[in-house]
């Protein structure tokens, strides 16, 4: 597929078939997440795959939690609370196939651009990230990145190292819909998109 | 251009032509970073082109200031310090352009996916930057992504409102070479890749 199309076919997912996900399309995307750029050649991105609905439902109830402590700090604008309960923010326990990615912090002294910040390593880990979805697209899967989750508790639920870094969950499968070809979220009436980006020239 | 062929052909790059990048060739890649995925739609990603050489004159002086607090860092690795001063890391001043990005917090009282943590706006706006790399990759250009600057210096320098957050300035031009198809820093034997990356099953 051409890389443009790629580019707005990408869908942030919350709506799966019951579809598996074959492993020669995991090994392809994860494949594409290695390609990305790295601070310093860290190559920090880690990944864990996961398939076990014992796991994925300990999993859904660490993002229930949080979800309703979202909302309770939404409680006095009654017309937004009403709609974000309606809104399905993950798929966790439909998706054939949670991927967890974790950055993790180099053993060696010094790491080239990080000394402003080390934060980059983890900017790594997003790179990594946003080409395996393309590449989800590309071969007809799609995914969709569960931020609203108590990341120690997922990296204790994946026995990870401790100086691995959680930096999200994804949910991937096949999709049951492309929201009409726009995010979801604006297709349910939570936002609209901006019709361009914010540039200034200096 | 196929995306498995961007994907391997993306490079860091900091050896650049003196040829010019044409605007429809940057509106093009600005325009896929805007199909990024944003946390709760925030769409937090901004741009600042910088095409003055006095701006630029400055943003290198930081670069040195910082490069040499680094290397001052490593002075007891004598093997490494010498191969780390004859890196070129960076193209400030040769690139043709210079694309600072920055991540504005969003005014909204509440954002989808921000409780946990609210970098997940920062990785918002790097999933902009891989977009705009490929798309530019895709267009025969290419970035190099500098993250050894003073950040609070650049903000200033560039004169940006005090609530967005600096990411990294983008050196974009088009590519002198493609360091034999590899990350630069492992052509000059700083470091190797992992063949594979590293996958857990649970």
């Amino acid at each position: 597929m051409e890389l443009e199309q790629c580019l707005r076919l990408r869908r942030d997912t919350r709506h799966f078939m019951k579809d598996d996900v074959p492993e020669t399309v995991l090994k392809k995307a994860l494949a594409a997440a290695h390609c990305a750029p790295s601070v310093g050649l860290s190559e920090p991105w880690r990944f864990v795959v996961i398939r076990n609905q014992q796991t994925k439902a300990i999993l859904k109830q660490s993002f229930l939690k949080l979800r309703a402590k979202a909302e309770a700090n939404l409680a006095s604008e009654e017309d937004k609370i009403k709609l974000h309960k309606s809104l399905k923010l993950e798929a966790i326990e439909d998706a054939p196939i949670g991927l967890a990615v974790f950055c993790e912090y180099p053993k060696e002294s010094y790491t080239i651009g990080t000394i402003w910040t080390d934060e980059t390593l983890k900017w790594s880990c997003v790179c990594a990230i946003q080409n395996l979805w393309l590449s989800l697209t590309e071969q007809g899967y799609s995914a969709g990145w569960v931020s609203i989750l108590d990341y120690d508790q997922l990296k204790q639920v994946l026995c990870v190292p401790d100086d691995w870094e959680a930096l999200g969950y994804l949910c991937i499968g096949k999709p049951a819909t492309d929201y009409d070809g726009q995010p979801m979220l604006q297709k349910v009436g939570w936002k609209q998109r901006c019709s361009e980006p914010v540039v200034i020239y200096r």
